[in-house]
């Protein structure tokens, strides 16, 4: 099937004039962005149920599906994210609102993008601290730390502030599992003034996404696995520069080319290495990161190949 | 916007292999249906997503608002389904299945298609019985009758079944009325040795599909009102013939033209006329209905032009 570039005219046996009459019982109080948004919607809704010649029974079937996954929601789970996810298009509607910011000067993410899992009030630690309080009898403790400098004079940012989260080795973030500590595997750092940033933290681990409900049966449905690579959630913030919010993936984990919610991108993939002389640490991990200026069109990087929004 | 017919090729700036990705990791167990549908459907999702360049913050409104009609749906309320008849996907899906099932004779129509205000324990009433208990002040008694023939013999069917149901004049259905009777405007008449059906009930009036929800909002949004034209539900059933199930609307009534879910189909309209002789009824009401046997490819009619599966 074409997936771009070379689409087919849709022909079909079906009212002609239906779409269009959708389409224009728009009012003409509805915004620009909504009458536009909704028009190419109801357009491509109505030509997948012509072209795949959907059935009522199958219609229902996808409304139960929707609707379980609004019953499933909660403050601190989002189903009905997680079924786009595992479609990509969460991943999808990242790499575009990465395009555009990097064009526009004046966009500022929202804090929207930042999934469930995030929490807005992640403790400041001091450079070089641990975040790890439950470290389990498998985590292998790393030392994480890097330099953030400005992408167009290339020099050091002091008072940039780290944002950083992850599971542990069960698959869990803190707030899902009572054995950790609050802001386990959490932590904000402010990078000093040669613009570093250090910390200890746990190798992380792939794990399955929530397989319970819609999404997970969606995958069952079609004979995926729920699982994500090993990844660090990072946001990186400092006033003049547009934010980076991302993830970053272990080069030596499972799953790199076939991540359940299709987050991973090749610029995103970092090497873990053995640490030497540091009684505290299995592990390194030395991680970069340039930020654009506010009033220019520099992309930021390297975590510019994509935003990583995916919340899980 | 070409709705039909001419699409333009999708031209993009996003990474062009992502969709094929999300198409790919579909694993060989997948029913060939299932491939089928998701393979369009993530092309759709996603060549919207690009052609309108959705952001993340618009991407997450949408997920709130379907995971709230998730929430707000239980045993009487779809409201996953509304959202979708407001942007016409019921009345096309209804539209396709009947087309399908036009062409094929094993295909038997299901009771998902009946919506939340259909019940399967409708009163069997006598020929000439009345379905309105609580006649409102301003309900206009109508005698409705008709003759159930085959479609393809013109012969009238005895022992059809004609199962009604309706709205009073304040827009709403007896279970969501306290003040209706149990099976108030609900019945099922059986044809007579001449096909006929006949009882009495009352002439249907507009009312707005519940506007306190997702759906509700997308309209308010969308700049459309919430109003359906007056209609009465009909299913009609016979052994050896495919079921019609179908709405049938008042030439007199507003909201013909602008159906806020799309059901009207011309063949659907119906008119009232004055009511001679009759002390118990001022409209009356002749619809009949030709059956196709399950073994041929005649369409049923009048109702073919829609089956008319909208539950509101």
């Amino acid at each position: 099937m074409a997936t771009n570039g070379e689409q087919q005219p849709a022909q079909h046996r079906f009212d002609p004039k239906f779409t269009e009459t959708v389409i224009n019982a728009t009012g003409p109080k509805t915004s620009p962005r909504m009458r536009e948004v909704m028009t190419c919607m109801i357009k491509h809704l109505h030509d997948f149920a012509r072209e795949i010649e959907l059935t009522v029974d199958e219609w229902s079937e996808g409304v139960a599906l929707m609707n379980w996954a609004g019953q499933m929601s909660t403050d601190r789970r989002n189903e009905g994210q997680l079924v786009c996810d595992v479609v990509g298009l969460e991943s999808l509607v990242d790499e575009i609102t990465y395009k555009k910011a990097a064009e526009a000067a004046d966009y500022a993410t929202q804090s929207a993008i930042l999934g469930p899992f995030f929490r807005h009030d992640h403790p400041t630690r001091e450079k070089g601290a641990t975040i790890t309080f439950n470290t389990p009898d498998d985590g292998q403790v790393t030392y994480m730390h890097g330099v953030v400098t400005d992408a167009v004079s290339k020099k050091p940012l002091a008072n940039a502030t780290v944002d950083v989260w992850q599971a542990s080795t069960n698959g869990l973030y803190e707030q899902q599992d009572e054995n950790q500590v609050d802001h386990n595997l959490r932590g904000k750092f402010v990078t000093d003034e040669n613009g570093e940033y250090a910390f200890y933290t746990i190798r992380p681990t792939p794990y399955p996404i929530p397989f319970d409900g819609p999404a997970g049966k969606l995958l069952k449905l079609l004979d995926r696995h729920p699982y994500r690579p090993a990844h660090i959630h990072l946001i990186v913030m400092i006033d003049g520069y547009k934010p980076i919010t991302t993830q970053i993936f272990d080069k030596d984990s499972k799953y790199l080319d076939d991540d359940s919610v299709f987050a991973v991108k090749d610029s995103l993939v970092v090497e873990f290495v053995p640490r030497k002389d540091d009684s505290k640490a299995e592990y390194e991990l030395k991680y970069d990161m340039a930020m654009a200026p506010n009033d220019s069109k520099e992309p930021a990087g390297p975590a510019l190949a994509g935003s990583g929004a995916i919340s899980s």
